[in-house]
């Protein structure tokens, strides 16, 4: 049984759960939505439970909802930090469900930065909490996970300025160690293939056009090769996404937020899923944001959540068998 | 009557000329190259003429060569600076043909910047020696044109660091108005909508990564829009070369080379066209290098010359109807 959390009350995640629970009410995955009953209530038939067992027995006839209170009345497209309290409840309660064994995995709906950061949320998003609530602070790792490709960034929420004086060995090591591992147990994959891009325009050809290649990424991978990993690079980013590129690996390092992002949600948009790796807990997400601007109208599509519904479980399971 | 330069005479570039001859004697556009007539006369037949004119009266029979002679003998995959002097005239060359009427656009061969860099070319590639040979220094603008997608990179050839601190409101200026301007005359679009990209990831999330679009982007959109200019962003970079963000523009500007290159070779690689804009003369090229590590086989694929070619042949055909 995944745990689903509220996400912004404002934003589409009340929509797209709904519209997900009709997807997969009758084939699953099964979840539980963490959150409001009042978000969800609106025309689909909803059960008040307080265990993920008790959702697992309902979910074929109703949405079932282990319920938080609101501070205020949500209202579609009006973000209120008033609110943020319970989103950052509905992330703390779903990661102990999963913790404590009563749940299998995280799905988070999306929630607004700067909403929860009104109220003195200290993390950029959810990922650096999740690994916080986890007892494992800096250990997370963001993936986006789409049919065509996975991408790692190496860097992630910073601007581009600062995502080049952050690139050094140290970030390289605990970021390929991560995804070499969690690929291994959470994908069924036994010997990954990670793909790194250079950070300069044709991987700095040479020296040419810079020279964090030859200073930091080509000695990182090398430690990384002796150490027994499949890590091959640093390749040109422009050709690092084509479609005989993309057969030679399981997944591309990349060096910053754009050069990941932009293949992946070129290529897979409706549905990219954001995997954090790292973590002792299994946590998927949909790879959209809050999208405050078509919130209430019935037009937000639920493809992204159900792709990160439908990853969830297949890493729980593939997690199950690695063990 | 298109002139095609010999470009490194040890790269794909004489196997893809034959083979787009092969593809397009009978239906055009016609082409002379302008190389050593050794490096294409393998299984063809050639012709060797002194002017396009004559090229034009026996292109549909033989493959048309104004000849050039090489210092040494060119060995495919084998570089050889010798012959950097014919890869420069070559372009100098063609450039005077269609500045002196005789040919209608240029097309470029691959060449290697590191082996005409050895014998003393002050230029990074191609594009900025064409500048100069048009009298236009420093007005040069590379777009990349492809089925799906148009990209215009801001800066180019430099560090990913350097881009950063090259990124200036004149560079938009300058860039835009061209762009702006040979997609009227050149790409037959009366009134074509520009798409900036931001610098950082979310285009700065209002300042939370990075402040190059707060300081530097939107002060530029804003002048430019002033001017009549159809151009919105900045965008967040990511989501803007999905399917429906493409069908809202009908040219990305990108802040950085990879920023445009990445999801235009992702998604159209092998007929992706490299376009000089802010010329005179009408100038495309394969979006290819010389791939020194497969020439000599044949299997270099022909397709992005190819492209070029009829891209060359519909700009000349619409800065005609313009006129």
């Amino acid at each position: 049984m995944l745990v689903l959390t509220q996400g912004d009350p404002a934003g589409i995640g009340p929509e797209i759960t709904q519209k997900a629970w009709l997807a997969t009410r009758h084939s699953g995955p099964a979840f539980v939505f963490l959150g409001a009953p009042e978000l969800v209530q609106n025309a689909l038939p909803i059960q008040i439970v307080q265990t993920p067992a008790q959702a697992a027995e309902v979910f074929a006839h109703a949405l079932p909802v282990i319920p938080l209170n609101l501070a205020t009345p949500a209202i579609p497209g009006t973000p209120d930090s008033h609110n943020a309290p319970s989103v950052i409840e509905s992330i703390a309660q779903a990661v102990g469900l999963v913790q404590s064994g009563q749940a299998s995995a995280v799905v988070t709906n999306p929630i607004s930065k700067e909403v929860v950061q009104k109220t003195g949320f200290a993390h950029p998003g959810h990922t650096s909490y999740l690994a916080e609530l986890c007892g494992v602070p800096g250990q997370d790792v963001m993936m986006l996970a789409g049919p065509s490709l996975r991408v790692v960034p190496v860097t992630v929420h910073v601007a581009l300025r600062k995502a080049i004086t952050q690139l050094k060995p140290a970030l390289i090591y605990k970021t390929a160690r991560t995804v070499h591992r969690a690929l291994q147990r959470d994908f069924a994959l036994a010997a990954p293939r990670i793909a790194v891009a250079g950070l300069n325009p044709h991987a700095g050809e040479n020296g040419l056009m810079g020279t964090e290649e030859h200073d930091i990424i080509i000695p990182a991978l090398k430690t990384l090769q002796a150490e027994g990993l499949h890590i091959t690079g640093p390749y040109p980013p422009d050709t690092l996404f084509t479609p005989q590129a993309r057969a030679r690996y399981d997944v591309a390092l990349c060096m910053y937020h754009d050069q990941g992002l932009i293949p992946l949600k070129t290529l897979d948009m409706a549905e990219g899923v954001n995997v954090t790796l790292g973590l002792p807990i299994i946590r998927t997400s949909p790879d959209h944001g809050t999208a405050f601007d078509i919130a209430g109208r019935n037009v937000a599509e639920p493809t992204s959540l159900l792709a990160a519904l439908r990853l969830a479980a297949t890493l729980v399971e593939n997690r199950k068998n690695a063990q």
